[in-house]
């Protein structure tokens, strides 16, 4: 049975986060037998659970759990009451695969094996634990425009969280030029009409709720698996269909409150209500399909979270409010 | 022994995800007996892990995993080997404690007692992985507005979708209203300098980014237990220094791309950017208030996340404007 796995671990891969020493049987042992093997060498890991049947050049042959063993005739082989090892890991396999695969094979422990199918490792479920931690942590901090850290935030020093969130700060103020440079463009006409501004706060802000509604939704399902490229149709019909509910409905309210509470103009009500149809529809679909595309191209999706929505949706619901103002108050 | 647990568990309770029948043996029992016990009843459920030593009246005495019972020399007693039960959950504990205290302790199963010490259950990792995977969804679906669903996303019908998104999008729009109150007071003031109303949405934007970018950090850190009530004061002063260091290089980078580039006059940029200045560092402290607070009065923090903060962040952000520029533009 060799066992020398000496390659260093890339960061982020199963390699780095396995125990590299899983209970090798060979499989015409007898369960008697093996039970004094273990009192014997002892057990290299408290968590590890698992035995694994190798053969002699450390093959993979079959798992049988410490209770199997236990349970079993004296003076069965291995071979006859270990179970096929099921789904297994390479040792780059993202660390993420090894959390997926855990809660789709309803395991706590995985063997990892190498190329020529030679056991190097298991990841156990506390390992797991952390990785699935970890990689959620990551997403929020993704998703809310930082760069992501593994340090406690308490421990981190203020360069480091000044380093991680200026980044993304920097860029997107940048990009908002663009709305600026929309409003700019509409000026005379908000000259004209400067109750027009007073809305402009709100259509943003909703269309920035929308998106990371949906966003975060598409994001999370991705993560879970629960979502693949293949399922970009029925996402987006369910956003769509989504959204002009909420559009909707977010555009009759705001016309009842600004015709009877607030008495604005009812074409400027109009206007408003019009536009938030628009902005929620364009926000739910930008938000479903730029992390779908983001996973499409190898991207984490994560960063196609809402800030970067939020100004994309900010622009165009500019662009639709004052074509549509143009278009109902002839300004 | 007694194992007479009958009452209804609550949803989101350790009661609700433990394992009913823990491996229950007597400490007077031989590590030999103990094994021939196990293999005569057989094992309850195949994640369990350890077996655990209670008194006649059901009490927990101590634990061992089933490799120290596997280990131990065929006639010591389980009271000679078992270790201290270390960390335990009671049945009315929200699951999330399970899930904090198996980091916590390192262990991946966890013995859950009644009020009296008895031992009625236990939680193993794949449930506590479970646990943990289904609170980060919840955490990032309040932290986008949506009211927390445990289906996934492909599964959910359209009309419960719009149901868990349309609650905060209604409440968020109506109290968008502020801002526009807030602009419309200052509507002479826009109208003498509609160059302003450009800047809007940037310094707006610039507010929600840096209120998530807090709030989601201290919303995380809560969950996670690494950041509790009583360190309010060192998230502030953190927050603070970071907060004026990305306000700083804000302020500084739109000064001169404004100036420099867009060529706007010297007085409005500098407006923008004490507002910038101002803004990242009330939105910052927003971000990281609102969550503690919450947690404080026992509110889910991840409700006070970047939606609620950005819409009052855009209120506090725009008087600052209105009042910098009517100090320094003389409108």
């Amino acid at each position: 049975m060799k066992n020398t796995l000496s390659l260093p671990a890339v960061p982020g891969t199963v390699g780095a986060i396995m125990s590299r020493q899983p209970l090798m049987l060979p499989p015409l042992m007898r369960a008697r037998e093996a039970l004094a093997r273990l009192r014997q060498v002892g057990v290299p890991r408290d968590f590890m659970r698992n035995c694994y049947v190798v053969d002699e050049d450390g093959r993979l042959l079959g798992v049988l759990t410490l209770h199997e063993l236990v349970m079993a005739p004296d003076h069965r082989r291995l071979e006859q009451i270990m179970s096929a090892p099921g789904p297994v890991l390479a040792p780059g396999d993202d660390q993420e695969r090894a959390v997926a695969l855990m809660d789709g094979a309803d395991s706590v422990e995985l063997p990892v094996v190498d190329g020529g199918g030679r056991l190097v490792g298991a990841v156990t479920a506390d390992d797991a634990m952390d990785v699935q931690r970890e990689e959620a942590t990551e997403d929020m901090q993704r998703m809310a425009a930082m760069l992501p850290s593994e340090q406690p935030y308490l421990q981190t020093r203020v360069w480091d969280l000044y380093k991680s969130r200026v980044v993304w700060l920097l860029l997107l103020m940048v990009s908002a030029a663009f709305t600026g440079a929309i409003i700019t463009r509409y000026e005379s006409a908000l000259a004209a009409q400067v109750a027009l501004t007073a809305f402009i706060p709100m259509l943003m802000d909703t269309g920035g709720n929308c998106g990371s509604q949906s966003s975060v939704t598409v994001i999370r399902g991705l993560s879970l698996g629960e979502i693949r490229y293949g399922d970009w149709f029925r996402v987006a019909w369910k956003e769509i269909r989504v959204g002009v509910l909420c559009g909707l409905t977010l555009a009759a309210v705001s016309l009842l409150r600004l015709v009877l509470l607030s008495r604005t103009e009812f074409m400027v009500a109009l206007v408003v209500s019009l536009t938030l149809v628009v902005t929620v529809l364009v926000s739910k679909l930008l938000g479903c399909f730029l992390p779908i595309l983001a996973s499409r191209v190898r991207l984490d999706p994560a960063v196609m979270a809402s800030p970067l929505i939020t100004t994309i949706a900010d622009a165009v619901s500019l662009v639709v409010y004052f074509r549509i103002a143009a278009a109902l108050l002839q300004i």
